[in-house]
């Protein structure tokens, strides 16, 4: 199913900005200006224009909720917590969102953040969005009152959790196609950081790249497995009554849950591609469920082989995922694969990342299940976990966290 | 200026592969069959048929030389430098490379390694290219003598080597337009070392992704610097002198330097523009040299300001980077961005990677030169260094190594 690029555009402005900020000697800017007078030469001729770069395409910045939910996940994304310092108190705070969300205001539509150090880096946007969650500790700081599900998460069985990958007082997702983007972009906002907060732990992400597959593949993680396709689909109530709160400051934001999950691969290896389809209750071939053909086919949880079995397995990841109406959750995770030394072959995993309104209500119930009884558990290991409260996007003028801290 | 696609063409094979693969109950694989389709009516229209899709794309494997030297850069490069198992043997070198060969045979072409455990991963090669270099252990093992340069570059006086990023018996370079592409790659591959050897060291490092800026457009580091400028173009006379080896075994092949380097971009972000240019001896808009105004004009080091001084410092970067004629090196660098925790603010740099006929009469000389006297040391700092013998390429049937090891 194709799934539209919510939020994009192409950013019009492009080469006008690479032209004021590279200067009229640049090779490339001739290039860049020449296509906008094609464009207009193949739209007077009833042709279809060429797609814009990649790194032209922004996601707008302002709105009602921020950016980097609904977006279309990009290619990659960085996860950066922060935790504040001991001095920085509320009017620090307010300082420091007015200053990074200027910074990503910018950014994020492709022009260079006040004082860049690099302009240059700034002027592909590839749809970079900046999305910022607190953490318990932020609103305490903020002397505000958190939803109640704004802590760490309650101790699953499953867990082997490492401290520096748990929670954290701010969060930064920083995600774009392009991967310099979000280096110089994460550079920026951690410069402005520095007086405020200290970095925590930090984790890289990918996915497909922009343009590998058809855009709306739902992408693969490092099991190969189809995983997002059960999924509230951006732009429908469905998913705006899954995502968005509304409850107090965080109305128009969300619940954020980064869980790092380490992937066995040697081990998952072992097993035959049935087992693993068992394990799941999907086909590895196109992520269809094992009673059905394609990807995007309903389970049916009722049924049975001949000799009378659940053809998806009680114990099945899919079936074990699935819980009440309300227990819903809007899943856009990342791969990662830290390349160890020695003689461990990869040190791979999911970032796994999920947005609802409620997380005690929504999610915890299904890590509850899962944790209790999932096949998949016996190759998955979470080793980090923390949960923050995304707050409202905001209009131009003024700034992510102004409903906590005004 | 743009530098045509060496080696890639479109996979054509890529949906038959795909439909093959996924089985025909794949929702994606209507689209692209039907992609086929649609080509074939544009191109009996007369109308330009799109552009494949960046996953599809490969660049060939076999050949007089490896791939990924005279590729175009892609966009992921991983560099794991393995070492040698005590108990292997020439023949093991012989039925390793073979092993690897064909794997790196199969998955550049978009087909499953042998064996493959994730089959599905493999569909989308996005120009994967896996070169291999030998280091100096590697060819004592195969009881071959290698090319006197063959060993640790000297000592310089601006290194501060950390021995986990130096040397190593056995190097790939594994490099592809899609992340998820290079990590499949890489884990198929060091499966398949597993017997003979284990990881010593791996880097990780990026350029711009596929598609967000035209092709042919220069990259830049994280200093923002256009870096690459001055560098053979594949594809000429003068590269192929610059670059393969006409050496013994070599013959076809060529010689690599991997050096990590340190940039103190908090440092470097205190220069103000003017200090940065002069630093390099090009302007950072548009990586044109002092005397010039487009990117690749050829840098005047006799002119002279009004006042006499060189407009070109004497110590910049550029013009301590040239020397005699037959000094000189193919650049294929990639920038890497590691996050780190508490105050600081990124530990980045450039995975700087050459190839050069003979590392000895090439490299070390400019090496030297930038040791002795180079404004940029100011702020980078090799951490990392590593020497390789990367030989020619192979035919089908035939295995990278061959010419050392039969
Ligand atoms: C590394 C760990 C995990 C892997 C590899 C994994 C993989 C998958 C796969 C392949 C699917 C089927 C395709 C899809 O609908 O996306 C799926 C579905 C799902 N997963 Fe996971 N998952 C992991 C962890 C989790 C966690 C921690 C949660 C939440 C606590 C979760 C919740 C779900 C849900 C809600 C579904 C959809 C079930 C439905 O069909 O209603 N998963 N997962
Ligand atoms: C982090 C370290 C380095 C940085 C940031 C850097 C950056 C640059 C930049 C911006 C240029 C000008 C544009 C171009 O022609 O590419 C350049 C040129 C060059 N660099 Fe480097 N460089 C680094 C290390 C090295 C090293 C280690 C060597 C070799 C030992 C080297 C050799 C060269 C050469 C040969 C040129 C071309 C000079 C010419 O115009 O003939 N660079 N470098």
């Amino acid at each position: 199913m194709a799934r539209p690029d919510h939020g994009a555009r192409t950013a019009r402005s492009g080469s006008t900005r690479r032209q004021f900020l590279l200067g009229g000697a640049v090779a490339g800017v001739g290039a860049a200006a020449a296509v906008g007078g094609d464009t207009a030469l193949r739209a007077a001729a009833g042709e279809t224009p060429p797609e814009p770069l990649n790194g032209d395409r922004t996601v707008p910045f302002h709105g009602t909720h921020q950016a980097g939910v609904a977006t279309d996940a990009q290619a990659h994304g960085l996860f950066v917590a922060l935790d504040l310092l001991d001095g920085t108190d509320r009017a620090d705070l307010v300082r420091m969102m007015r200053i990074l969300t200027d910074d990503a205001a910018r950014l994020t539509q492709g022009e260079p953040a006040l004082a860049d150090s690099e302009p240059e880096l700034a002027v592909a946007p590839a749809r970079l969005t900046v999305t910022f969650g607190f953490g318990p500790g932020f609103v305490e700081r903020a002397q505000g009152r958190g939803p109640d599900w704004l802590r760490p998460l309650p101790a699953f069985g499953i867990d082997r959790l490492d401290p520096q990958f748990c929670a954290g007082d701010l969060l930064l997702q920083i995600a774009a196609d392009d991967p310099l983007t979000v280096a110089h972009a994460a550079r920026m906002l951690l410069k402005d950081t520095r007086s405020f907060a200290a970095v925590r732990w930090s984790q890289q992400g990918f996915r497909r790249a922009h343009g590998t597959e058809r855009p709306g593949t739902t992408m693969r993680n490092l099991f190969g497995q189809v995983d997002g396709t059960s999924n509230p689909v951006p732009g429908t109530a469905d998913f705006d009554r899954v995502v968005w709160s509304d409850a107090g400051w965080l109305f128009g934001g969300t619940g954020m849950v980064v869980r790092r999950i380490g992937m066995d691969l040697d081990t998952w290896d072992r097993l035959d591609r049935g087992g693993r389809e068992q394990s799941v209750g999907r086909y590895l071939g196109n992520g269809a469920p094992l009673t059905g053909r394609e990807e995007h086919d309903e389970p049916d949880f009722e049924a049975t082989t001949a000799i009378g079995f659940p053809v998806i397995p009680e114990f099945s990841h899919v079936r074990r995922a699935r819980g009440e109406p309300h227990e819903r959750i809007f899943r856009r995770s990342y791969n990662y694969d830290d390349r160890p030394v020695g003689a461990a072959i990869s040190r791979s995993g999911l970032i796994f990342v999920s947005f609802q309104a409620d997380v005690d209500r929504q999610f915890v119930p299904v890590q509850r299940r899962l944790d209790r009884l999932d096949l998949l558990n016996e190759w998955t290991i979470p080793v980090g976990s923390a949960v923050f409260a995304v707050p409202p996007g905001c209009a131009e003028g003024g700034f992510v966290g102004e409903t906590l801290l005004t």
